[in-house]
């Protein structure tokens, strides 16, 4: 048997697409322009790849978008005054912080900071409590999970009473997915780096979510025939097979192997990256219409809506 | 093998011991006297019997303890502004509204409005989200965990690596307790009532923790050998053996047959239970401390000097 391939990168495409028609709606309808300001400090080239790539999404959604780059060396106190300034901007309903932060900045201080109803990382303690209390409706949710979520979902429809474990015990992503699944009545194991006989837990799941940030540690043979695998790992690689200096992405599954096992399995690159920017700009939508006193879209029907068309 | 039993209630009767000992040492040095309002609405007889007992522990704790009772058809509004007028009295630290409330209060709105700093129940999203995060020496934990977790470590000491199973996905009981178990490197598994095979998920646990609220449903064949069992449902049942129309409380676990496999078990009652209302006197503690800008206490430190004295 070979595994269902789950394309992230169409399906967040398609998603994109639907958030856009939404967007041009809301403007249309209401005036409202949905408005995302993106904040990176310093030059690491991979978080200006990331920035990048948010900015040309929001721009292809129709959102209004600023980007706000500050140096290396900001002082701490000039961060929290931008963070002030776009928690009071009726122009900007979502504010992003790349993470990392330069050393010298207390991040979890800056992401406190921010707005809960603008947190469109899901990140501020009070998301983190909403979701966890089962009022998803209320919160922002983290959105690696939240689009991990949309592809286990495109599977495997209703996933009650499935046993998911979930590799990975992030803030980030290991918890709140955690709490996603079982807000769908999953039977639910979070495991991470103490948990005795990995592969054996592993073994035991309709559903693994991998996010460990271990380069091709999930093997094929830690997987239940047919189960569906939800790499979130991207690293990089030495690949002397492309040729000398040359490096490849990779998940954290050993897809090679795993694709002979699961049901259904995402790619690295091309599975669950795509997804997180999609549900960046889904939930910059949400926080714009919850702005202007209208209900949560319903983005997995959307998506399912493209299909049928 | 007959398991050790966990006397919950001298261990509860040790920790507010304690927490009257260190009360008294915070009165003698910053003149603060740690402060519980305790809010009932309605006659309840249940809810009576507690808030009674929970005024009783924290006048042995040397605490200051006020008690609010409004009747059955108290508006909604009227319990707002008490509670705004608590969480502005500086002679309040903890303030607890006893549960269930009468229907036409919104009983959310009404726990959202507790100051997260006074919110000694721990069900504040702002407390709830702080605690997934891992962040627990700045949030006030829900009680009933946080002295079950006390009873685990107790009797296992490190559960690092050890596999967790909470039975139950209440915001009271079940989704803090495997935050908790989480945060000690537990491998945590949370199954409830849509698990499959739940006997089978049971007999992989090295701990199990039930809270579902059904009496004895936890069999003695689920449960490893030698596993630590905590028990927190109490159930009232019918007892025709002790007489006509005679009643008594049970827990989650069937209890008899559970003893003889687990390495250590809670009774019910006298066991969570005790632990429940000595858990809110160390959270107002905790409150008390910490608007003096102490440090937190260790509370189940505090319990080993009690031992070795």
């Amino acid at each position: 048997m070979t595994a269902e391939r789950i394309d992230g990168k169409s399906i967040a495409a398609d998603l994109r697409d639907k958030i856009a028609v939404e967007a041009k709606k809301l403007i249309d309808e209401t005036k409202i322009v949905p408005g995302i300001a993106v904040v990176i400090v310093g030059e690491d080239p991979a978080s200006k790849v990331y920035v990048a790539s948010k900015g040309k999404a929001a721009k292809e959604c129709n959102f209004h978008s600023v980007q706000h780059t500050l140096p290396e060396d900001t002082p701490e106190a000039d961060l929290l005054v931008l963070i002030e300034k776009l928690n009071t901007d009726d122009a900007i309903h979502g504010i992003l912080v790349q993470l990392p932060l330069p050393n010298h900045i207390n991040e979890s201080k800056v992401l406190n900071l921010i707005r809960p109803d603008k947190d469109v990382d899901g990140f501020h303690p009070i998301n983190v409590g909403l979701l966890t209390a089962g009022e998803r409706d209320k919160a922002l949710v983290p959105c690696t999970p939240a689009g991990s979520l949309i592809l286990a979902k495109r599977v495997l429809g209703n996933l009650s009473g499935k046993n998911a474990v979930v590799i990975g015990r992030s803030n980030i992503v290991g918890k709140p997915m955690a709490a996603l699944l079982l807000a769908e009545s999953c039977t639910v194991t979070i495991a991470h780096s103490r948990t005795k006989d990995l592969p054996e837990v592993v073994r035991g799941a309709d559903i693994v979510v991998a996010a460990v940030g271990r380069p091709q540690m999930v093997k094929g043979d830690w997987i239940k025939e047919g189960a569906c695998v939800i790499d979130v790992g991207i690293n990089r690689i030495d690949a002397p097979e492309r040729g000398e200096g040359k490096t490849r992405l990779v998940g954290d599954v050993d897809y090679d192997s795993a694709v002979e096992r699961a049901g259904s399995i995402t790619p690295v690159p091309g599975g669950v990256g795509p997804m997180t920017i999609a549900l960046l700009m889904a939930n910059t939508l949400t926080a714009a219409r919850r702005a202007a006193g209208l209900s949560d879209l319903d983005f997995a029907a959307l998506l399912a809506e493209v299909e049928a068309a």
